[in-house]
């Protein structure tokens, strides 16, 4: 039985491309319509639709990215060790602090960070007291330094003395090149801690007991448990709801039950607040998160010409970003943490900029790109985990890959997205959504709520010109 | 513009109820056919048929069944200390093993079971030997009980004898009633344990650890901790991909986290022991879950007719069910584990039949009423989360209720299926599943897999027909 022959169809799909009041008018009418939401590149910006369309067309970059990606999803980072910062990280001794975010003078430092600052200078014995550590970094006395200058990333609010313990992660490239070698401090842990712009006595006390009691604690379990594979503990993390920058409590909980028989054998005088510090930290694996990805963008940052971003860091004034082969900043002003939710009391009108330089996270698959299978995420971005998934579904956008190590069961066992491309980023006009807490703006309260901060596009539409440019 | 009036439509749509093959034959003509998969109840037994109509035409049951849910789904049961069996368990002392399942006579015993028994035997200081402990078994000279008829549970093929340390739940009932205990033992961990059916002298040294060291070093924690909500941390498991059952690594992990500080605190001949136990044993939550849900089960159970099944429980031999309100067995053959994955070198041809207590806590909303937020028992089932969203599914096909502690993100935050109905089991012909191990049948070697045991339906037919009559 075959069909009659028509002159016309009795029914006309239409497929709308770009504007949405095309594809309406045909729905009023009662047609059948396939809306594309398509828009013109770099929202049709002349200068930055020349820049794609030159770098598009270097099959260098292709070249460089693939490689940049290969290292990124590929690198093993192993913590190694637990040292004073000032006995392994490159550059740093006398009165210097190492910052989160670009560059920065104090005089521009945010609320948080100056009380973070403060509280430093105070445990590194610079200054008697918060009043006496104000002066002297108003009088320029302390050196202020971007971690990301010293191969060390450092989250929220932090900044860290020479006397700070830090992780050591070191990932063996197969390049025949050095080992690479990045930093990260202990963890704070929740509560009145300097990392969230507290600069009480309690603040300060903290940061001694990392000097005093974790950093020897952790640097004695190490040595007797032997280097740690980072991102095998992070991968688990991820399969069992953390996205590993706004939530770190299944990874946490599982190097902690690695490590317990190690605890056990530590001498008496350290033993048990270190175990109290371990037992009261769900925070604890978001630094040697931050540690392996960092190292993981160190190696990639080795090869030029690449469109991948390997810095992405906010001081809480300015937010920055940098590419591979070159340690040139583009900046612009640090956004407000947009979704979000507040600690009761607390609102927009208190809440801190976006800052920090755990959105390395974002850069290797972790952070927003494991939103996806992350119930404490999604609680943020709306309480569905199709929300939560929409916003692994916009670094899938702006990504060159996927990971091979990171899966995510929720969305059906695929990869996180890897390798954040600026080209991608300024075609689109997507930029990285990233995880992370939210701190009081200028009453020294400490944290005040989380949410999922939306990177501001200038810095990457910058870059994309610089780099057309040179 | 108004539609014209037609004496036949152009298309008909056929929704077919039942048998399949008239669906297929629309569909064969290019018809459109909705599918209904309907079944008469019960396969359309007669005496079932008759049964079901009485069981649900009376309000009491379902009054009843009100009831007990109520209780499955808000009883609070907190893990409040760790003892030996002959000093907290009703019943126990002499030569007495408990073990899972129902009643069994030793020449009915299964192999797993049998050497698990002689390993207890041993270690209880009966016999000198494995072989001399067979000779006492086999002569009836040590006394066997199910685990059940004394408050306890115990997972896979346990017997525990009087000496064995066990965990001690209590759920204070609001009905004005007396506390409600139960008991399961501490779990073996993994390896060569006599829960999987090993008797070699490492896994008799594993009993007398526990009881001489893990049993005490609980105990000290529990003291210094205070009473354990068990099921607030299964509620987080759950959300982090446990069951609970087949998986126990994300309650464990939490555990261990809350608990490292008052380990720190143990005393020097203990401590080390007892934290590489904890450090190797992802199972430790298994046996705290169960017990918690025995407390419940067991509260659940002083409520007379009810049609809510509150013992499940299988010895490697038999299967067997209880009801609210009576201590009567329904029994028939344990069946195979089903749905599994093998380790290498073994197949269904080497595998023991399902065993154990541990199905107590379908019957609560953990295990395979959880499957849906778990990606290892995905595993297990085909491999997909779709896949193990029908394992859940297929519970609240079953069930009478919906759990208000346990949800599951990955089903839109639902609540896990709770309250077993037999009704609806026998009405539907679709069983529990049980997320399990698979030990080996004969040769002694443990574990061999892990997979999905599917419930015979005829136990549950037995207790309809039975509560019919009664």
């Amino acid at each position: 039985m075959s069909a009659p022959v028509r002159a016309l169809p009795d029914e006309i799909a239409v497929v709308n491309v770009g504007l949405p009041m095309f594809a309406e008018a045909v729905r009023a009418q009662g047609g059948t319509v396939t809306h594309v939401d398509w828009r013109p590149p770099a929202a049709g910006d002349p200068a930055a639709v020349r820049a794609l369309t030159r770098l598009y067309a270097d099959e260098r970059i292709d070249a460089a990215n693939t490689e940049v990606l290969r290292r990124l999803d590929t690198g093993v980072p192993f913590l190694t060790a637990v040292r004073r910062a000032d006995e392994v990280v490159p550059g740093v001794g006398g009165r210097m602090l190492l910052h989160c975010g670009p560059s920065i003078a104090w005089e521009q430092v945010c609320d948080p960070l100056r009380r973070s600052m403060r509280a430093a200078t105070v445990a590194e014995g610079w200054a008697a007291d918060t009043a006496e550590a104000d002066r002297l970094l108003a009088a320029g006395d302390v050196r202020l330094e971007p971690a990301n200058h010293h191969d060390t990333v450092v989250p929220m609010a932090s900044a860290i003395g020479p006397s700070a313990p830090v992780l050591v992660v070191e990932t063996a490239p197969d390049d025949g090149g050095g080992p690479v070698r990045a930093f990260a401090p202990v963890n704070q842990g929740p509560g009145e801690v300097p990392w969230f712009g507290r600069d009480t006595d309690a603040a300060i006390a903290r940061l001694r007991l990392l000097r005093d009691v974790v950093g020897p604690a952790l640097a004695a379990v190490l040595a007797r448990s032997g280097p740690l594979d980072v991102l095998a503990v992070a991968a688990q993390g991820i399969a069992m709801g953390d996205d590993l920058h706004m939530r770190t409590q299944a990874a946490t909980n599982l190097l902690v039950r690695s490590w317990v028989g190690h605890v056990a054998a530590l001498p008496d005088d350290v033993r048990g607040p270190f175990a109290d510090f371990l037992a009261g930290n769900h925070l604890f694996f978001l630094t040697p998160a931050m540690a392996a990805a960092k190292s993981l963008t160190l190696w990639a940052t080795r090869v030029p010409g690449s469109t991948i971003v390997t810095t992405m860091a906010r001081n809480g004034t300015t937010f920055g970003i940098r590419l591979p082969g070159s340690d040139r900043w583009y900046t612009t002003e640090a956004p407000p943490v947009g979704e979000a939710l507040y600690y009761s009391g607390h609102s927009p009108d208190d809440a801190a900029r976006d800052i920090g330089d755990s959105a390395v996270l974002e850069l290797v698959g972790m952070g927003g790109p494991a939103a996806a299978n992350s119930p404490a995420v999604a609680a943020f971005l709306g309480g569905s985990m199709a929300d939560a998934a929409a916003a692994t579904d916009g670094f899938r956008r702006i990504c060159a890959g996927t990971s091979s190590r990171f899966t995510l069961p929720a969305a059906g066992f695929t990869g996180t997205p890897v390798g954040v491309d600026l080209r991608r980023v300024v075609a689109t006009g997507v930029t990285p959504k990233v995880t992370t807490g939210i701190l009081a703006a200028a009453t020294g309260e400490g944290q005040v709520g989380a949410g999922v901060a939306t990177a501001p596009l200038a810095c990457f539409t910058d870059a994309l010109l610089a780099l057309a440019q040179g």
